[in-house]
Order: structure tokens, then sequence, then C-alpha cells
């Protein structure tokens, strides 16, 4: 493939000891050698070398930056191309300008992504090792980290090419019984069939197995506090996040709506949702009725409703298990400091059978409780070892789930004895949905959505 | 000198592409080494080469990063000490991690601006060339950039040690005056004793004649609009932000209490001070008389006064021109469009000779001579040429200043027939404050106080 060269700033922005604008393409190094002024032409120092010179504006013969230009030859690189990184000091003028300069040398700036999409395209990696780079740099704990980097060095992708292979093989089986039904070298059999297909079915539900923790360990687990006022809101909020080292308080230069925190706890990374309305007012009832809150409340994968264990339950309380009716619910009685008057009958009655802990949290008790419970209903209380290919992205989560409702036609269609090349079709749907996920049979279209996803840069 | 070694991560924080843990010191390549795994060992590579492999956690035997690692052996880099340089996928969680492991393995967590503090101490810069470093990262426009770099080439310190030469030749001759008044070889004269003392106080007057532009280039001019509600504030400031591209609207990760906003004006920066005052409401006059109002005129240094030359002066407008007595202002009567109203006699006694620009900025009319006003301010029409030598930093400026007080001290001495080795006294203590603006003769706790205005990882 050919593409033209390309340019873009690949450190965050702001003040940082380093800024590095980065280049790819055929002329990435000429470009380079337009704008560097040291002892040596980057065209004459080895691939993977490091040179120190300065960044000239040609047009002044003014200095522009200081810097230290690593020179990369294809194919040993990031994209596949030939790369160059001009590793300056790190102020926002400074780097914009040299990005500047190589843009009017000839560069095009990079789409977001476009980096890792030439790595895509140049085979140097395929899709869903791709998903995971921008998986890795979003990533909130280790454990998130650790799928992702899985992920990169191909592991979902080998699992995945194992299964087409097996399917592939089906289907010429098929087409030699299709086409030669004379042929005598191995008549593709019912059974042999059906064999090839539970294989694949077999493998499929193995993936999807780890899904649900998969996509926890991506995304967290979206987690909302809810109670009456008074009832030591705030108290947990801090209790949870004092224990459990926040992950990331905020991430600079990104605005949002609803405030977020992300505890880690026991593996399970929660990310408590709208705590500035926790922590600024205890107003959180009253915002019940409120259609944002329901909508909070609707997306939430766990709520934690607190209850006090001094008060008798209130038609409040009620309203508030009445609105998380069928979700994720650990309730919490908290204060059991002081004089029960709270009719834990009656809670575990509206709880209907989900974890409810009690706690004072004003004395620090029960806390752990309320962390196994949510490793428990998580986790079931241990996470998988290492060695498990976890499947965490909603885009892969979903195409298996279609390969395995096609490779079930197929095997349906075999029990009832359905023409084999009927069969066939289902066979090669299946074949194509799981090599959607490693990018082999995608929509361009696709394709440009994904990566556009990815930062500046990247 | 002996270090330990240091780690930092040296990108800024954020979702970039690339992030980047750089060590430094003796043990940089063998702690490295610990936590690379790939087909050499970094120890085995060639200096300022780049090296495929993976960062590993040796206790779990996790893969923690995909990495390119930079091996650089002392003495050509930075810090003048062995540096690597851990170029991995850019997420908060990734460089943190690798950046732990670096410390786990013996690396020291390096202090803000530790890297740049080596490269000093171990002779590579010098202070003033270091300052110049945190100067770049921190420019905010092309001016600003080529300011800081010449600083970083060492232009100043050139021209400081020519001066610091010069003087050091002088005390030798006063000492063979002094100690040997009978040696023959060449009789320290009064008379050139002054010509040298004269020429350095020349020197010394040139560099400190460019420090007033050199100080606006380097932080901006800090800039005021102030006026009655409804002359048209807004207006102008929107149309200074508009036809001047806005330099920096925000620096991500930096939260600040007065909102600022940088325009580049015909070369002159200036910083517009508290617009969102100006953005959101109309009532700057009423917060003339609150405290910090004030503060921010006292600490302005330019001022521009908007007048609505459609209505008589009023009290307030009066109160404005006392507020700003004795200041850079710059007067501009706008809404030249309606009927005039305003005795501009008027306001040209209360202006006092300063300039003053009519504009209609609903008609787009009179920007041009205000910018041009704005620039005459300040640089008398026209920026120096690109081989001047700034002094822009105040401590430099400081010591300029003093060590011109010294030298005319020694001036007026040798005139008064004081005692030469009276004289060589405040010579020599001449020779130290210029030392000063190079580091040759600092404090150390002047120099911790420096480095750690720096940000992490530099």
């Amino acid at each position: 493939m050919e593409f033209d060269t390309i340019a873009a700033i690949s450190t965050a922005l702001g003040e940082g000891a380093i800024g590095i604008v980065r280049l790819s393409g055929d002329d990435a190094i000429a470009i380079a050698d337009k704008l560097y002024q040291g002892k040596n032409q980057l065209s004459d120092v080895p691939s993977h070398s490091i040179i120190y010179g300065h960044i000239v504006d040609a047009s002044t013969g003014e200095r522009v930056e200081e810097a230290m230009v690593s020179v990369l030859r294809a194919p040993r690189t990031f994209t596949r191309e030939d790369v160059v990184e001009i590793n300056c000091h790190g102020g926002l003028m400074s780097v914009n300008r040299v990005l500047q300069l190589a843009l009017k040398h000839g560069a095009r700036l990079a789409e977001p992504g476009e980096f890792t999409k030439r790595a895509f395209l140049n085979g140097r990696i395929d899709l869903s090792q791709a998903e995971g780079v921008i998986d890795l740099i979003r990533a909130k704990t280790d454990k998130a980290m650790n799928v992702a980097l899985n992920q990169i060095d191909g592991r979902l992708s080998k699992k995945v090419q194992v299964l087409r292979q097996a399917l592939l093989e089906t289907v010429a089986h098929v087409e030699v019984n299709i086409d030669y039904p004379e042929y005598d070298a191995e008549v593709m059999t019912h059974s042999l069939l059906q064999e090839k297909a539970d294989f694949v079915v077999k493998e499929i539900e193995t993936l999807l197995a780890t899904a649900a923790q998969g996509k926890i360990l991506r995304e967290g687990l979206s987690t909302v506090i809810i109670g009456r006022p008074n009832v030591g809101k705030s108290s947990l909020l801090n209790s949870l996040v004092q224990e459990n080292k926040a992950i990331v308080t905020d991430i600079p230069g990104t605005t949002r709506d609803v405030i977020e925190e992300y505890v880690n706890v026991r593996g399970v990374p929660l990310r408590l949702v709208d705590t500035a309305g926790i922590r600024e007012t205890e107003d959180i009832v009253e915002r019940i009725g409120v259609e944002r809150s329901r909508e909070v409340l609707k997306k939430a994968d766990l709520i934690l409703l607190v209850l006090n264990y001094g008060e008798v339950l209130s038609q409040e309380d009620e309203a508030l298990f009445k609105a998380v009716e069928k979700m994720n619910v650990i309730v919490i009685v908290n204060k059991v400091d002081v004089e029960q008057k709270i009719d834990l009958n009656e809670v575990k009655k509206l709880n209907q059978g989900r974890p409810l802990v009690t706690t004072s949290l004003l004395r620090d008790e029960g806390v752990e409780q309320l962390e196994q419970a949510i490793a428990d209903l998580f986790f079931e209380g241990a996470l998988e070892g290492a060695d498990v290919t976890y499947v965490s992205n909603t885009r892969h989560i979903a195409l298996l789930e279609q390969a395995k409702t096609t490779i079930q036609d197929a095997i349906a269609g075999i029990d009832m004895g359905v023409p084999i090349d009927l069969v066939q079709i289902d066979i090669t749907r299946t074949w194509e949905l799981l090599g959607e996920i490693i990018g082999d049979s995608v929509h361009e279209s696709l394709i440009d959505q994904l990566f556009s996803q990815f930062c500046l840069g990247k």
C-alpha cells in the first residue's frame, strides 16, 4: 500500500519535560532532514539511532528547537513505515512550531489514530490488537492494563484464528462434497461437520464466559450511591476512596458533565458516578424524581443503597427500593453504633435476597464485608488467573454472540438434515463474523470510525 | 560528581500517544535492564540506539508494557550521565506502572527540574542556559521562544563571560600593582583601570537596554480592559482575540484564579487579565472599588480604558482616570459611529498626553491604529533584530543592575583617587555578581529554588 507522510504531536499537550513530533511515511526522513541541522544528515544515520541537533526554519535560518531525533527505518517500526521522532523541549509553542515546520515541508497532519491505523493497514497488527492499544492508554487499573496488553500481544487474535481455520477446513470439506460427490478422499458426513461445529460453539462460549468480567475490567463498574439525607453516603464515599487509593481523580484536559472517581476494590474498578452531588449536597433523594437521575440509575452496574440503622424505614426508603428493582444492589445498613429502630426483616423483604451489609462507618466497621460483597457479586469471590483470554470489547462480544448464533443455526440445520450447501452458508457467515474481530472482513467506514476514537498522534 | 540514579515521567500527564519514563545516573542502564525484556540486553547495545522490547515485572513475570527503549551513554546526553528513555504507550496507568518498577529496582524519584539541574551541576550548561530551558517550555510566542533558545545556546553566557574576563584581567593587574609595586612589567594606572571599567559599564547598559522588551517577550504584557458598562469592552476583547489568533486559551491540567487569554499584537504578547469578568458581566466598574481589582490594576503593564463617544464624560469615567494615574494607558474612545457627546478636549486633559485612539468597533474601524499604538508604546514602533541578546529574566536583570552599581562605585573611587586595593573590592564584587547569572558563584539554596520551578521529569 502507498500512503503519504503524516505528522502529529504524539505526547499529551501541556507543560511536559519532553514533547515529541512523530512523522511516518516514505518521505519521513527526507522531510525531517529539511528541518534538521546537525553533524550528519538523518538520511545517513543507521536505523534505530538517536542523533542530537537543532530544528531550523530554513526560510529564516532561525533555530526553532534543540532536539534529539530518532530515525527508525521500515519495517521495524510502529507503522511498518519509515518513522522519525523529534524529541524536543516540551512546551506547547515549541512542539507546535516543530509540527508546523514538518507540515510546511510536505507532511500532512495525521488524523486521530492514523499511526495505529497504518500499523493495521500495513499488517503489523490486526484490528483487535489495535483496539488493545487504545484500551491500554485508557486503562484505569493494573488488571485492565493486563487485559489490554494480552490483546495487543494477539492472544484473542490467535484464538479467533484457530476457530476460523477450523471453519475454513469444514467449508473446504463441504466444497469437496458438493463439487465432487463421487470423490472418495474423505466424504463429509453430518457427524464430522457436527463435531467441528460443536468445537467452535464450545470455544466461543468459553470466550464469552469471560465477557462480563472483561467488560468490567475494561470499563469499570458504574456505581451509584443512593440513600436519604444523613444516612452516611458521604462517609461511605470517603471510606471507599480512602481505603482504596483513588485510581484517577481527574484526567487533565477533559471536561465531564458528571464527576466521576475511580476506586479499585479488590481488583474491581468502581467508577463512582456523580460523586460531586454526594460531596456537595445530600439531595440525591430529591433528585431521584428527576429524569436525569433515573437515567444515571438505569445505566449503573451497581447500586449501593444506604439505610439508617437508627431510623424506621420511611416511604422514601421504599421508593428507593422500587427505583432499583431487579438491579445489582448491595444494601448497606449504616450506623449500627446507634440504637436499632430499623426492621431488618422488612429490609430483607424489600431487598429480595440481594446482598446486605451492616456497617458503622463512624467506627470504621463493616467496610471489609462490603468490599467482599462487591467482589463476590462480580467475580464470585476470585478473579480468574492471568492466563485467561478476556474478551472485554463490546464490539468483540457482539460479534462473538452473532457468530455463536450462526454456528448454532448451522448445527440445527445439520440436525434437521438440511442440505449441506445451505448449512455451508451459516458456516461461512460464522467465519466472516469472527474475521471482523481481527479486521479481516471489515467495512472501511467501521475502520475509520474505530480509529477516530484514538487520541491525536497515536 | 557522584549522584544516585533518578527516574521520572517526562511527558505531560494525560492520554497522550507516547509516554516517556526517563532515567539518569550511573545505574540507569543496569536498572532499565531489570525491567527490560527483548532480544538483547540494554547493556550490550551501542549508545544512542533504540531497541524494541517489553517492560516486565520480574516479581510476577507479567508484561507491563510494550516499549521502545533509548540507550544514551554519558557524556553525550542531556545530563552528561547515562540516560535511558522508556518510550511506551501513553496511558496514565501505563507510564506510572513503568516508573514504579524503575523505583522498585533502585532508581529514586527525581525532583522537579533535577535532570536539568544535573546538566548544570555536571557542567554541560550554565545556570542562565538552564533558565532558558524553562522559559522555552513556558514560551507563549515565537519571539519569546527565540529569546529562550538564544539563552539556551549560551549567548547571554558568552557576553557575561567576556565581561568577567575583562574584570579578572583588571583585578590581576591590580594585584600585580599591589604585590609588587616595584614590578616593571605593566604598571596599573588609574586611566587603564578606568578604561576597563567604562567598557564593562557600557556593555552592561547595552544588555539592560533590552531588559524591558525582553521581560515583555518572556512574560507577556499584563493588560486590563476597563470602562463603564456598555462602552464596548467585550467588543474590544473579541476584536483583539479574533484579529490576533489567541496564543493559548487554556493550558490543560492547570487551574487559575484569574482567567487569562494571550493574544499576539504585532509581536507584543498581551496577557489579557480577568477576561472572564468582561465576558460574563459588565460590572468591572463596580469592581474597581474592590481591593482585588485595584491589585489587578496595580500589577498591569497596560490599561486599555474605553470611553463612549456618544455620552458625556461621567464621574465614573473620571474615577477610572484617577485609578490609572501615571500608568501605561491607551484611551479608546469607542462608538464614533454615533452622535458625538463626549468632550475630547476634556478627555485629553484627563489623559495627560498618553495615547488616544478613536474606534468604531461595530464598524471594525480603528483597531489597526490601536494595535499600532500598543506596538509604539512598548517597542517604539519596531522590534529589535534577531541578533540582539535579550535579557528577559528578572533575576538576571537584578544582577546586572547591581553589577552596574558596583562597577560605577569602582569608577567613582578611581575618580576620587581612592587607594587601588579598595577599588579592587568593587571590581571583584562586580565579577561575582556577573558570575551569579551563569551560576558560577551562586548559593546552593538558590539553585535548589530555581530548579524547583521546573516541571517534573525535566
